[in-house]
């Protein structure tokens, strides 16, 4: 092993009530999701964590293109001059970016940022390609990689090179933007719901919050079970400031030369992490079925020589594949209870045990993932010419059972206050989510910060006309979630 | 338009025959494949060419799950140090990486160097994976991008970043690395020829063109229709030269600790370059069907405010894309001749054309894209009722055909040459591949080139025992390609 690598060796896994951060590291690795690289601030997305994130893909990519979406590329590196052309943009990333200053032996005249996300060179070359309001809007959206100076690591949460999509749109006019930046938030929110299973609050993030250069920054929130919110997705109307700053104009159909309106929206591998940590239990993870790399997994089981359930096993694996069923047969020689501890680790949404009496009797024992050892519900003895459609019911089952176990959690972490003293306690306890009829401005925010590091997570519109802040008195203007934040 | 910008206003397409560099740049442009970015070497990837991109990434990952391999991701950053371990390969790639210096305010105590390739990341990681026998084979691909310093720019064939995947295997016998390696070397094989219709000569590589740090390098070459030469796909026999230098060892079922066995293989999109240029024509791109972003387009015919023909192409389109077809109608207020220009260009396979004529018949007439106007066979006029079936066999036909033209082309440019003057003769012209056997001396192939600027492409077996190479006369040891090369 090299001796430039610190990989931390995990034995076994903490309770996740205990230390979540703790847990959440140690499943991570055991479960074979990442792996800490040499590289300061860098994992490695091992191949069963890439299965979550192809999953991931697979969703959003067929979201994107029934939404009007193509997918294209820009360059990884952003000359330093171009970067400079939007003032607030600049500010906020300029201490997140690596800059390359040397290519080959040769050093550069003009530095170049790896991206940090990509609204710069995709603004210049909007710029070039729109000419009249016929060449709009622009609806494209790319799969990269990007890079944030980072030092501290947390697989998913927290890396200085992520995976993500970004999505850039150009508009003839102001409303369009709005209605795509809202569009893109929801179908964030539906992937978070459907296929994560992770429930979320969507709403307007606050001024401080907002990203460097957008008009209006939308966020999906997820809470995590120490009571910390996760920003799991963005979608930024990003106005005339970017089409200003890099010159996107278009003449309209009135013959004026006007300048487009833009929008920027990305989900990155950190919602896996939100799934992680909303799912899982003191087994290790708990995968919702339609992100799993594998449905089910076949555990045979030997005894005292007949092996007949491993070619039992083999044949009912092949027939769920062809039924289009990720399944794999685990025949292993180890023990069946390692591979039920193992399985479980890595979350697989049903096991398959079949032993030579259920060869003979022509049955399979379904084992739900998403249930506690012991639980009456937790197994199910199936024929095998059933197997297929009770597995896809038991799918749709733990799919819908884990969502619905996350919505309670978050709903009962949620707290409409209206009491002072009440929401800066909730807010110091890191009670949950807590709602309250918010003024809107920065100092409160602040002043809510610096007693409770809670901050507001996202706001959504105001229910009683008249209300005032719960947390400093003034008039409110919105509701808002506050919540300490990873 | 932003002033750091040189993006070349291309107004038609100049002869391809009469020149093939002009003719390549002009339709990837025009075509809107690619456009220049204000980044030296680097280009974008627009929505049409990324569905190309998409198409390849499609197949080529099908084939690499079916071959028992799973994706991961990798850093794109490699501290210096840890490139250093691996003499050969560090020296061949040292004057193409771009290098990181800083982060946000920070100057970094060690470069970092953004992937040209990514053996040694993976190589790192992978001797932490490994331990024993049975955590072997390793059988993983990247899809990323990587970046080699670059002063030329060529869409597709030279470009400082470009996406592609690389292949990266560990094995416990050499035996089973060479079998992977040319297992790969076949998947590129197939893909090019049942793909993307381009015939390839498969082969070894000589010493000279190896990859740096690899035991043995395959290839497959295509031929460009000026005589050169396009490597298209790589796939390295690595030894044990990676695993010694980055420590990937495992405990044998002997019990004695060994050095695995690695191998590596790449395809970029570099074999879009290859496509583009085999196939296109004076008007354009013509694009394989099972590459094409759109199968077919349809222009319905407006005459006199008979407009029926645009709802007519709409339901066809629409029931065609149920049954899986990539189709898309252009109702644009545009000629009909511009936009059969247009799609000309962009090499949609085939054109359905319908007026009110053809609605009040109940026909559309297809249009092939790969034959020339007013070729007998270019157009069929076609009951709407059979559109399906007809589409898919006029797709499969023009699949085969673009093939045979393109395996005609590279067999009449293949030149087995058994006299002297004549093979130099032969690569001087650029003639095509010149097939000869060879004695395999670097200093007779260094010879060839400076006389004529042609290499190896790559060798296959010698079929005469006793044969003398015909480039220098000692005696030969294999048969090897010699043309000149992209």
């Amino acid at each position: 092993m090299s001796d430039a690598l610190v990989q931390p060796v995990v034995k076994e896994i903490p309770p996740k009530a205990a230390d979540l951060s703790a847990w959440y590291t140690a499943v991570c690795l055991k479960a074979e999701l990442v792996s800490y690289s040499p590289v300061r601030g860098c994992v490695v997305l091992r191949p069963y964590g890439y299965g979550l994130w192809e999953n991931l893909q697979k969703h959003l990519d067929v979201a994107f293109k029934a939404t009007g979406h193509e997918n294209a590329y820009f360059p990884l590196l952003i000359p330093e001059g171009l970067l400079l052309k939007e003032a607030e943009h600049v500010e906020g990333f300029a201490p997140e970016v690596a800059w390359v200053t040397h290519g080959g032996q040769e050093e550069l005249t003009e530095r170049l940022a790896i991206r940090p996300t990509s609204e710069v060179i995709i603004g210049v070359m909007y710029a070039q390609w729109v000419e009249s309001y016929r060449d709009l809007p622009i609806l494209i959206n790319q799969w990269a990689n990007v890079l944030r100076w980072e030092k501290a690591t947390r697989p998913f949460l927290r890396t200085m090179e992520f995976l993500w999509q970004e999505g850039h749109t150009a508009h003839a006019h102001a409303q369009e933007a709005r209605e795509e930046t809202l569009r893109m938030l929801e179908v964030y929110e539906e992937f978070a719901r459907d296929v994560a299973a992770v429930p979320v609050y969507a709403g307007i993030k606050s001024a401080s919050e907002r990203f460097p250069g957008a008009v209006e920054t939308y966020s999906i929130e997820a809470l995590m079970p120490d009571g910390k919110a996760l920003q799991s997705a963005t979608s930024h109307d990003l106005g005339q400031n970017f089409a200003k700053a890099y010159d996107i104009k278009f003449v309209d159909a009135d013959q004026q030369i006007k300048h487009a309106y833009t929008t920027s929206w990305g989900m990155s591998w950190r919602m896996l992490g939100a799934m992680i940590m909303v799912h899982g239990d003191d087994r290790g993870l708990r995968i919702p079925p339609k992100m799993a790399p594998l449905h089910a997994v076949f555990v045979p089981i030997v005894r005292s020589n007949d092996d007949r359930a491993v070619a039992a096993s083999h044949e009912a694996a092949a027939s769920l594949r062809k039924a289009g069923y990720r399944v794999k047969v685990d025949d292993r020689d180890q023990q069946p209870g390692w591979k039920y501890a193992e399985w479980d680790l890595r979350g697989v949404p049903v096991r398959i045990e079949m032993g030579p009496r259920d060869v003979d009797a022509g049955n399979v024992v379904l084992v739900r993932r998403d249930r506690a050892k012991g639980d009456p519900d937790q197994k199910a003895i199936v024929p095998l010419d059933q197997l297929a459609q009770r597995l896809q019911a038991l799918l749709d089952e733990i799919q819908a059972s884990l969502y619905a176990q996350a919505k309670a959690f978050l709903e009962s972490h949620t707290f409409a206050v209206s009491d002072r003293d009440e929401f800066y306690a909730k807010c110091k306890s890191r009670a949950g989510m807590v709602d309250i009829p918010w003024c809107g401005r920065e100092a409160c925010e602040a002043h809510v910060k610096a007693e409770t590091s809670a901050t507001t997570r996202n706001t959504h519109p105001l229910d009683v006309v008249g209300a005032r802040c719960v947390a400093c008195g003034e008039p409110a203007t919105v509701r808002a979630y506050f919540a300490q934040s990873y």
